[in-house]
């Protein structure tokens, strides 16, 4: 089935909130085997929304609303779609009665604009909101299907998940499988010249590529009758993938390499630190987004100038004399300095130019990387291709973390 | 003039993404006088899309689509609006030139698919990118014109704002003056709260607020016949606006927090050195995003474990023991601590629970931050109001910069 997704909120027109509900609400109509067309985002404007309806009801199906439910003069899409649909408003008893609860659990005067939001279509079936105070609701007419939720995303996911999925259901025939398969190392172009057939000449499953921030997904994607068909038909494809990219590939299950590598770490119980130059506290920042770190993370030193380097890690000042802080032999002696400090199973140092400028003849985007584990040293020299010094210090992080994940 | 802004992606249809160019665009368009009346967004579909460019321009004279312009066959933007127009696409040399120089510099190979993206409609002018590979182009023709830019964030935003800002300027009759006065430490609802008057009231200059991760801009914007009559209009509001809200302002020339302190301490040589626990590195990192920081910040130390704290910053068993990794003692003991090693003028130390789950006796979001700065030593307890780990730390630092930043 053909869904739009209508967004209403003039917050959204002027760019002061980013538009989440409709991400939401398409990833979960696609994994419900949806089809989602379109998203539409407009101000609280009874015309625009009017010709939206017109032009949305064209291609889809069905349409679900965000916004416009509340209490305010300016919150108008119940009335609009009342009025597209021939219908009247009425009082809902249920959400009244609700209403007033809420109100009182929390020991506060419900002003008379309060009541506005618990008139309903006729026709509609309401869709109580159990995280806040506009109701919802789900109005199917002429075979059109309009389903409207409240703007705010907290009401929003609890509604959909509790009185819009089980009756979503009830509507899909086809189920569907996807795997969003997950690499590193390899450019987007790059990356699908080598699947470009797959790409082409699939219909089910769907394989496509996606790029963010030096990283880069293939989704493949099935629908069948059973979950298992529709698992199945993914199974070949996503073989064949692995064969082409395998080494490329970190992970199969929508993890991203940080939650690759820190779950790993936490599972096999091996300790890492790490000392950072260029990165300045990033790698150290990502690893300890992961809840449950601090079981193998215990501590990381940001040594930013020659003077840090060298009291706190022991590097030789005549080394960076003789080699400056950007090179092998630096990255070889902050890693060691690192091991005798922390005696970490995993110990990662890092020294760079993240830009916009080059360091004396060290070019920006040239890294070393060195690495101590199981008694191995080594360091590892790469040049990033871009200038900006924010995604430098990105793309070095995920190459330390692509390092890392490689040793495990 | 009225605007559309169209995103195309297939991993935005699939809520693989959030939209945030739309949010971006609408906000940049709103602050240079364009009344921004719709988002669309599609996945990469000929068919949709020109569905769309139909719709877009009955009610908009212009339309700015972000995406479908890189090197896969994906990628349909450019054909379709090349189509729509009547036009051909032809070899942009230059955008092909500066092609063939990312690559030599990147010391890679160019794939033939990259080709495609050097060509631009015959009567477009190129935007061309120096962010990544793609180039953009802006178009006009019978009264419609189209701006179309590459997906990736980033390289959209500097395109936009080196290459569409100052030719959308040329096309904005009044003059248009603004000042984004940016504040911390006061939620939304009660800073809009305190200059409610001024956000009803006025029409030139409006008044807005935009809440982001935990800090509140509020946006004041005016047009006039000249720049210094924008500026004029402005200047009363704003002059009102400081004495409601002037111990919560950080800045007025939309510098972020952590630009105003990197510059103030470079600007003044004031050296700094951080230890951090539940914050992870990520003040380090915040703060040596500035360009040219190494100058008066020369390292971190991330004390994540117990050990890590009493090794490194000389924090006493005991004190940990007695009164938990998260208490004002232990705060107190890794300021010093970290003075005794570094000496820098400002030290800055946090610990503290970043959540989801509570440490002991200790809630999610209390977090204890220790500073010592000219013989000084204090520290400040503060409690989030959130449970999530990632707003919690994100909170942290921008409360430990905005300490720093009222020392300063």
């Amino acid at each position: 089935m053909k869904v739009a997704i209508l967004s209403v909120g003039t917050e959204l027109i002027f760019g002061q909130t980013v538009n989440t509900n409709a991400t939401y609400l398409s990833q979960q109509l696609n994994l419900l085997g949806f089809d989602v067309l379109y998203h539409y985002t407009m101000g609280d404007n009874p015309g625009r929304l009017k010709r939206i309806l017109d032009i949305a009801y064209e291609d889809c199906q069905m349409i679900i609303t965000t916004g416009g439910l509340g209490p305010t003069e300016d919150d108008l899409t119940k009335e609009i779609i009342c009025q597209y649909f021939d219908d009247e408003l009425v009082q809902n008893e249920e959400s009244l009665s609700l209403l007033k609860a809420y109100y009182q659990q929390m020991n506060r005067t419900m002003t008379d604009n309060n009541l506005k939001q618990t008139v309903l279509p006729s026709k509609a079936i309401p869709l109580q909101n159990h995280a806040g105070t506009a109701p919802g609701f789900w109005l199917e007419d002429k075979g059109k299907i309009i389903i409207s939720l409240p703007g705010p995303p907290r009401e929003m996911k609890k509604m959909f998940l509790d009185e819009v999925i089980p009756r979503l259901k009830s509507l899909v025939k086809d189920f569907l499988y996807y795997k969003t398969i997950r690499t590193f190392g390899k450019g987007e172009s790059s990356l699908e010249t080598e699947i470009i057939d797959l790409v082409h000449n699939q219909t089910n499953p769907t394989v496509a590529t996606y790029a963010k921030e030096g990283e880069c997904s293939v989704r493949v994607c099935a629908k069948g009758s059973s979950m298992e068909a529709a698992e199945l038909a993914c199974k070949r494809v996503i073989d064949e993938i692995k064969n082409r990219l395998g080494e490329y590939i970190y992970s199969y299950d929508d993890e991203d390499l940080v939650q690759v590598v820190g779950r790993k770490l936490i599972e096999r119980s091996i300790s890492i630190s790490s000392a950072e130059s260029c990165t300045g506290g990033m790698f150290a920042e990502r690893l300890t987004e992961i809840s449950g770190i601090s079981k193998v993370f215990d501590r990381s030193f940001v040594t930013y100038s020659w003077d840090a380097k060298e009291q706190v890690l022991g590097v030789k000042r005549e080394t960076l004399e003789n080699y400056s802080a950007v090179s092998s032999q630096v990255a070889l002696e902050m890693v060691k300095g690192l091991y005798n400090i922390t005696g970490s199973d995993i110990c990662i140092a890092i020294t760079g130019v993240a830009g916009p400028l080059p360091d004396g003849d060290n070019p920006v985007g040239l890294m070393y990387i060195g690495v101590s584990y199981k008694g191995e040293i080594f360091v590892e020299k790469f040049q990033m291709r871009n200038i900006d010094r924010k995604w430098n210090r990105n793309y070095a992080v995920l190459k330390m973390l692509d390092t890392v994940n490689k040793l495990l």
